[in-house]
């Protein structure tokens, strides 16, 4: 028989209570607490979902023997200290994206869970909603074929936020699905960053970013916080077909575009004679139909199914890692105009992440 | 009384029917001739229209004393010899976008015309429509504030073409309509350029643009020429309201979004202070009716006018000539990995051209 | 000092949980008690707002002095009869829609109410949302002109209900929404209506009304459980600008076209020369911005208005006559395929609505 | 070897010179005649089209023994009269919808092809569109399942015609698109229609119309000419499918949603058991990629097979009757204050038109 699983959530802001409320009518899960510095809003968020312990002290949480695992929702700034104290305590974490605000710190602690053989995930939540599966899926069975060029936006008014740029508010997003439905991850070796801060905040407020992908391909996701019209847009060019994720059209959220392009592939033949075999093809487009079930759900799941079979979750501590590391390089290309910059050091391929999972509960 | 001016059209390949028809239909203008190096197909232009005289030797069009003007729809690396000739035979011209195939050599034309005393006109057709016409009053009387960003894409199934990249094809009309739109002009100090080729076809076939522009604005311009779903859309957005231009909803062909933010400028206050003083405004949209015209017909007007009223047309040798230093600085930041590339010359601003126009006829 | 009405919900089924959470909500009322047959599903109803007494006998409600007024969510056929207990108890009644399930039972219920002086509300909850406020106002203030047309479309996969056809079932949305909006109520003299039942329910699943109106005007309403597209639509066609609201569509719910149609009415010309007189306007489209307001909020707030001004609520007792009178002609035209129906007996019009309400608390 | 047909055109209005240029550029046919009693506009058709001989005198072209066909686009009221002339001089004959203004001519015409052993056409236009052709197949092959309803809407601005009302007007479309694409054809025995005039214009301007169809299913059609909205939408509704037409979204002009309502049917048991066995199913969407051919094209081609092969053309005569007899029972039962009419005598079925088939050219 399986154990019910206890989990504390730190931080009651924003997205606590949607974590709280997914453990709480989870079957794996129990809610063991709600823990934040203001006591008032962590006992709001724990009525909210029909009661659970509340308290203002981390250490109380990570002291305790019953809790499996912590949720930390809490500033991207603090995740570094709040992570590895719970790893430390032998706690189980699921974490907020971004990972970290440094990628040295993210890389700690991924090591350290490593070491600790334990479950690292980052909440990409968006990898968990029923559209980012079925784009996965169509691009692993070959549905798209060869990778053209994914073109991602997400647009519309948002708060200027005090501590961040439009870059690392919206594109974690963004840089989490790729990494989730790209058949090798979001493995780049350069970024190229142009924003505007046409209003003088002192920060982005409109960014572009233009990715190469390994065979020519190319990732480019567009972010604006000063659009009165918003936009959730993903396409996926391939060979065979062509995806459109319209995020805002709940009628027809995802459409599979029969039409593609290719080239004949003549060994021996130069690039002039291959553009000259071009050809194009006209299909039918269709919509599958999804089902509506909430993506936090997924989220708690895979966490619990981690952890019982001693495996890495999808979207765990690397997968953030390597968005963080895009971010980072994100920022120095800004700083240096727009000039494309490297990754420079390797971050650890999903594949890696797989071996280290192997590791956990060892 | 206005006298009919005569009108010859050199090249009968994709555009030249379109010229000639306009000419033909124009109260202004006589058909004069239609030349080709193929007489057939030079002829099969002529009776489509109705009839008119057809040759194949361009000198016998040159030195045709009635010809008051004519139109170059031949090939990009011709323009530059034909349009010389044309200008020294007394001829004004017409000529297709983009001006030339080099800057130096656009440079040369814009002069020779300015020497000779005549109109130098680049047909950037969509300048002459009735959407773009709305576009720039909105920005010229205030209706969309200061500019903040302007997004355009213009994507589909396009044939990859045997001598230029996805830019030089279609980023010219995007570029002539900022030119044409801004209240500066096409005034960009630099252009970065992020270009994909995943068929191998030896050329960008996919490609990003980001222009930062005056004030902290930045213009951004997407070319695909792999995609099954046709966009053709411009967003425009202000301080106080936010344009949108879907040319292919002829329904709703612009959108005016009375939505904007707002960002207190109080004295001495430094960024952190100014971001917490942004605010959002949410207001009605609206979508103002558009006469369905043809813009070539606006195009041969123009140049009727500027011929008559010895001034230059809008969209002029210049104007192209702005195009084509983006397009060059294009070429070569692509070609630098898209290190953003400066146009380094100086080129001359619609003010400049302005007092060019002043010349002509002198 | 205005003191906080106490209010009963009776009935915990599908509606009765929003109209607890809008009393617990809202300032002018307490939320006094839930009561449903099912203890179960009062206590869940109950918990689900943060707590509230709980009791499955009306009597209780009803014999409680502290309770202003009671809002019934009950089947329809039960309406009469519960009205008519709270009326005679001395309680203000918010009733579901329909008004009852028969029109002399309806007659019954607003003579009832009009005897005792208290308020007799229908819940025609659409009546306050924004866009129809909005709607109601263009119509009033002449934007729109004469009307010439109504088109009503609400089509969607619905459940075969047991006890009532599609038209009773979705067309008292629709009615109720025409019978606020135009300019006199829903004062029709005959209605005709189409059904079908392809499927063999016993019922119709589909169905079409025809409801001339006074001028020449028509409105027509489509309804249909069979359709896997969902449509929720009504446009309104005046003789000055025409109104589109598409209730799926959240970033334009409400178009106004300042297009319109008119006919010269030159006296004493007959209807020939009349129709050669029809000129057509092409004008701007314009989306009224909306607030996010929820509807049963205004509901409630307006029934505490109505009981503390001692006036009749807009939506009161004769407007859910009207629609009932309308649903029963509906059913006798149907029963006569389709024959035209007459309202026989005159229906209270919204003046005589006022006249009532001025006895209210008398 | 094929011999090519010749053909004469009389009437050279509105429909005219499309019906010249098909016979010009099909190879089926040659263009033998432009007739109109207006010798100025049968030849700028003539022109038009790269020439071809003009009259204004219908014998001519009866009597020319070279003519094997003429095709008839003049107003309704002289149908009649003209294609028994050409019946009577031996000449197969192209007629435009709807047939003629009255039901006992046009059964008169179809009597007297059949007497003549000729093929007489109804050019229903919309039928040889690629969309059409396509609904067609997903009806007849079973894709939609059985009927459920049939949704028609054809509305926007149109002038308001002198001698027609709304539904002689624009409903001939979508009746013989209905009675092309239904398994059995128009097959209805009544009709009910409801206009309105509310500008007294002295006829219907807005028109909706019900007509019952076998098993329960239901057709109905909105005409309208007073909207500045245009929408050309069917919808069918099936019970393994729906499909929705959006002629004018050029994208996704044809969607097919693979969802329907099922319902079990138990022999013996009674309507509520069945209302309790609906079912809903919810699959992907799909839009066929439709070929982008000209619809006249087809109807030129289907003219000369249908000749050349002694057979009945599809959309033949009695096509043209069907659709004839729904429009008579449409102004009846208007006249009738929409009071369902019957379609008093029977129209000849489809089967028996291809009876009347097998005696063309006998």
């Amino acid at each position: 028989m399986t154990e019910t699983l206890n989990a504390a959530v730190i931080g009651a802001g924003y997205w606590g209570p949607n974590l709280a409320r997914n453990f709480r009518s989870a079957g794996d899960w129990n809610l063991a607490a709600v823990c934040d510095l203001d006591r008032a809003r962590a006992a709001r968020v724990a009525e909210s979902v029909g009661g659970a312990p509340v308290t203002t002290d981390v250490d109380e949480v990570l002291d305790d023997p019953l809790v499996d695992a912590v949720a930390i929702a809490t500033p991207t700034r603090t995740h570094h200290d709040l992570v590895c104290r719970a790893l430390d305590a032998g706690k189980h974490v699921l974490v907020e994206k971004p990972l970290a605000d440094a990628r040295a710190a993210g890389t700690a602690m991924v090591a350290k869970a490593r070491e600790r053989g334990l479950v690292l995930m980052t909440d990409h939540t968006f990898c968990y909603t029923p559209v980012v599966q079925r784009i996965r899926e169509l691009v692993a069975d070959g549905t798209l074929g060869d990778l053209l060029y994914v073109d991602s936006a997400r647009i519309n008014l948002g708060l200027v936020q005090p501590d961040v740029d439009v870059f690392w508010d919206l594109a974690p997003h963004d840089l989490s699905i790729l990494d989730y439905i790209l058949p090798g991850g979001l493995e780049v070796a350069t970024v190229a960053a142009h924003g505007a801060d046409p209003l003088g905040t002192g920060k982005a407020c409109i960014g572009y970013m233009s990715l190469p992908l390994a065979g020519g391909a190319i990732a480019h996701v567009q972010v604006n916080w000063l659009s009165p019209t918003k936009v959730r847009r993903m396409v996926i060019g391939g060979t065979h077909s062509t995806l459109v994720w319209d995020d805002l059209n709940p009628q027809q959220r995802l459409s599979v575009y029969d039409r593609g392009v290719e080239l004949g592939r003549e060994p021996g033949s130069h690039a002039d004679a291959r553009a000259a075999q071009v050809s194009y093809r006209l299909g039918d487009t269709w919509s599958p139909a999804l089902p509506e079930t909430e993506a936090l759900a997924g989220v708690v799941t895979e966490l619990a199914a981690a952890i019982r079979e001693d495996r890495a979750p999808r979207t765990d501590g690397t997968a953030g890692l390597r968005v963080l590391a895009v971010l980072e390089a994100t920022s120095r290309s800004l700083a240096d105009n727009g000039t494309p910059a490297p990754l420079t050091t390797a971050v650890t391929a999903p594949s890696t992440a797989v071996a280290a999972a192997a590791t956990v509960g060892a």
